[in-house]
């Protein structure tokens, strides 16, 4: 089945301790995009300006992500400049220049408006309510946010979280949004407002799904490499949506593989700068990594399973 | 089996965001002790000044901490102050008075001498040494550390990681020790100096344990209440030696085991000040959550498990 993000398409700029690239493929939809066309074909929505190497989005169109609600508006595309120290869970920002994304509104090509899968990335909550006002009845709409949002347009926000399935945020961002330390009174609060599921990242210390009666935590796993973690967490929410796509089981089983196949592209998101490594991942080193996060975390109890 | 763990027996007072105590039994040979007796006989040897309360001890005696190595000398006890503000991932120490502890030197009885499973928790390097001496080829000796001696006895630590089959630390430790980052690399450069494994404790992130061919990641239990994270550590390192202890195997499939019974039993430390919810807690309640932990990281895959 297929998946619908809405997000941003972006020029990024990015210093880390390991190298430097200008200029290059980012934004959230281009690294959902890319991750999820792993498993499943993704319908990509967004804007770029007349200044956007749209040559350089082929490699994504060649591997199923239909481009046909990406607009080319005139003026300059959206561009992030950012730098990583050696805590590479925090950027540092040191440009932001909206373009033509201050002034997006997103348009859900007809085609488009019956995907069974909606991923609303990263924007004003208030354009991600627009879109689910162009969508038709979609099995299981997921949202992020970031600390703009949370802090500008919090009534909105609340209202975006009364309509979703899921909400997928960071540690900080839980911790701001509802004002608790404790992550699992944090992922509650959350639940209480919609959501069914909230999975909270931690970047290098990986991530919780919680639901209304389960917990599920999957590792970041232990790379040795860490060369840039722009859009690990994009990265994480095209594996997870991506896979439960593919498999159109929304299961608790099936929930937490996803959430492994969203920690497997989240690792491989942050090997090269931009897409490069996801745009040259196989589906074996996908399936590969996936059995090594079940080495890494897998372990036998003595106890008899009497039903924990 | 039994267990010989040489280490500070304190008076702690500590302040949280939910309380305080003061004067309260604290020390890494203390909640070392109150953690790794519920899973095996213990050998506790430290030292205590005159104003000692040693009979808040007599709960650990018994439950089977043999108490023949605590040694009460003429002067104060080691006290020290602490307080955490929110992040409960570091302690702010307000003040450390070394009393009879700054001359500890241990003396192992006689009896305790041919103890197979050693753990020499973070005091002196010099003394962890000394205790070597007195000890007859253990099955598995295990030592634990701090910054201080990393700052201040970087010789003879390493001289001491040559002679142990395992270090415990924490990240920061480990990465300043190994002046790397990347928590794999700092792994690998211990492994370098003679331990077979390594567990690099992350706090509320859980713990990695490397060995030269395998990383296996546990991770903290998600408490709604953590109340007090002082001893976490220490009782991290009873609960895995003590049941490495109890069962006398060495295999992976059991030294992963033991990695959550440290976990399941770090966790309940955190749920009050001191040893108290560790003298409490029953093996009924440490054998759920070792199976709540199993709940928690557990997922199938649908691809074979072709050997990964």
């Amino acid at each position: 089945m297929s998946v619908l993000v809405v997000g941003s398409i972006a020029l990024d700029s990015v210093e880390t301790p390991f190298g430097k690239a200008d200029h290059v493929l980012g934004g959230s939809g281009t690294f959902f995009s890319a991750s999820a066309s792993h498993l499943t074909p993704v319908q990509l929505v967004g804007v770029v300006g007349n200044d956007y190497p749209l040559d350089q989005l082929q490699p994504l169109a060649k591997r199923g992500v239909d481009l046909a609600g990406v607009e080319q508006a005139d003026g300059p595309s959206f561009r992030w400049r950012g730098r990583y120290r050696h805590d590479l869970n925090s950027a540092e920002t040191l440009e932001t220049h909206l373009g033509v994304f201050s002034h997006f509104a997103p348009k859900i090509p007809a085609q488009f408006r019956e995907a069974p899968f909606v991923f609303l990335a990263n924007i004003d909550p208030r354009l991600q309510l627009q879109v689910l006002d162009q969508v038709e009845k979609p099995t299981l709409v997921a949202c992020d946010t970031m600390n703009f949002w949370i802090e500008s347009r919090r009534p909105e926000l609340l209202e975006l979280f009364a309509k979703v399935d899921m909400v997928l945020l960071n540690d900080g961002e839980a911790r701001q949004l509802t004002e608790k330390t404790n992550l699992v009174h944090a992922a509650k609060w959350i639940l209480e407002r919609g959501p069914k599921y909230v999975i909270i990242k931690k970047g290098e210390h990986g991530a919780f799904m919680f639901s209304a009666d389960s917990v599920f935590y999957a590792p970041a796993y232990p790379l040795e490499n860490i060369f840039d973690p722009t859009g690990a967490g994009d990265s994480f929410a095209g594996g997870f949506i991506g896979y439960l796509a593919r498999t159109g089981d929304l299961g608790e089983a099936n929930m937490r593989r996803a959430v492994i196949y969203g920690s497997a592209m989240g690792s491989f998101a942050v090997e090269q700068f931009s897409i490069g490594r996801l745009l040259d991942v196989t589906r074996d080193d996908i399936d590969r990594r996936v059995r090594e996060f079940r080495q890494l975390v897998s372990f036998e109890t003595e106890l008899a399973e009497q039903g924990a």
